[in-house]
C-alpha cells in the first residue's frame, strides 16, 4: 500500500492524478501548510526537505515529483503513462518534467517561497522577487505554449505523466498574475484535464 | 554520433563525464558564455532555453541534465551507470538528480543568474540574492553531506550517474563561498571523482 503526503493545490496533486489514473490503492495524508506542518518533527522524519510530495512505499520513501511520477509509470506499465520501451521518447518525457520542476515551478516559487533564496526578513527583496513572478512564469509558459505542448497532450496523442505535471502547475496561473487567455493552448489543455474523472477525484481527495 | 553543446565548468560537465565513462563517441561543441553565445540565433535554434547541455542525437535534441543522464545510462546498459532493472532504486537515482537540478543548482544560480527571477537592472535585489548563496547552497549540501551521500558513492557501492552530477556541482563550492572542509564527505567524494580518468578526460575536453 502506498501513502502519499500531500497538500491541496501543491505539486503533490500531479502525483495524486497519476495515482488516480492508474487506479492504484493509496492513502492520502494531508500536510497543512497553514499550520506549518511540513516543518513538524513528525514530517521532517519522513521528508527532511520539508516538502510535499512524499510517497511512502513498501521499499522506502520517495520524494521529488519527477522521480515519483516515473516510478509510478514504471510500476504500472499497463496504464501506459510513459513510453517505457523507448529511451529517447522517455527522455523527452523526463526533459519536460525536469523543465517543470527546475524552471517553471521554481519561477512560481519566488512568489511565496522567496525565503529559500534570500533572508526571510528581507522584505524588499522578497517583494521584488514576487513582483517579477508574472513575467518569469509567463516566459516559461510561453515556451510551453509555443513549443513544448504538442497537443492534444504534452507528448502528442499519448496521455502521459507530463500532462498531470503541466495541469497542476497551470492551475497556478491566475495566482501568479497570468491570464490563461494569453496561453490558449495551455488553457485548453487545462480545461480538458479538468474534465477527466481521475483529475476530479484527485482534487476531491486532496482537500478531504 | 552524438554532439554535446557544453560550456566549461557548467552543468554540462556531468554529461561529459558520463559520456567519457561510457566511452561513447561524441563531438563536443563549446558555447562561449563570455560571448553570450548561448543566446545566439544559431544556438537558440538548438535549445530555445539558451542553456547547456544540449545533446544532439540521431532522433533529435535533448536538453535538461537529469533527462540526458538517464538517457545515456539506458542507451548503454552494460556501463552499469543506473539500476535500470529496479524501478525503486532507479527512482532513488532520479530523486537525487531532481534534487540536484531543482534545489542545489537553483540555489547556486542565484549568484550569477539572478536575472532569471528579478529585473536584470535591479542591482539591489540581485546583490541580496547573491549574498544569500553561501547560506542557501550550504543548507542544500548539508543534506547531501549528512544524508543523501551514502558513500563511497552517492548510491552506496555502485557508481552511477548521480556521482557525475554531484561532482560537477561540488566543483562550484568555493565559487559559492563555501569551504569544502565543512563538508568532509562531499570533499572526499570530489577528490576521488577527480582522480578518475574519465573525469579528467571530460575536464580536458570541455576546455578544448
Amino acid at each position: 500500500m502506498l501513502t502519499l503526503f500531500q497538500s491541496p493545490s501543491s505539486i503533490a496533486r500531479a502525483v495524486m492524478i497519476v495515482l488516480e489514473e492508474i487506479g492504484a490503492p493509496y492513502t492520502s495524508h494531508r500536510i497543512d501548510f497553514t499550520q506549518n506542518q511540513q516543518s513538524s518533527a513528525a514530517f521532517l522524519a519522513i521528508n527532511p526537505k520539508a516538502r510535499v510530495p512524499a510517497l511512502v512505499t513498501d521499499r522506502g520513501i520517495l520524494t521529488e515529483t519527477p522521480a515519483i511520477l516515473l516510478y509510478l509509470a514504471q510500476c504500472h506499465p499497463t496504464a501506459g503513462l510513459a513510453p517505457l520501451d523507448d529511451p529517447f521518447a522517455l527522455a523527452q518525457v523526463q526533459e519536460f518534467n525536469a523543465y517543470m520542476s527546475s524552471t517553471v515551478h521554481v519561477a512560481h516559487a519566488h512568489r511565496a517561497r522567496g525565503h529559500r533564496w534570500v533572508e526571510a526578513d528581507d522584505t524588499a527583496t522578497l517583494t521584488a522577487m514576487r513582483n517579477f513572478v508574472p513575467k518569469g512564469v509567463k516566459a516559461a509558459f510561453d515556451l510551453i505554449e509555443n513549443s513544448l505542448l504538442r497537443g492534444p497532450f504534452v507528448m502528442g496523442e499519448a496521455y502521459t505523466i507530463c500532462d498531470a505535471y503541466l495541469f497542476t502547475i497551470a492551475q497556478w496561473l491566475e495566482l501568479d498574475g497570468i491570464d490563461p487567455a494569453d496561453l490558449p493552448r495551455v488553457a485548453d489543455h487545462r480545461a480538458r484535464m479538468l474534465a477527466r474523472p481521475a483529475v476530479q477525484r484527485a482534487i476531491e481527495r486532496s482537500v478531504a
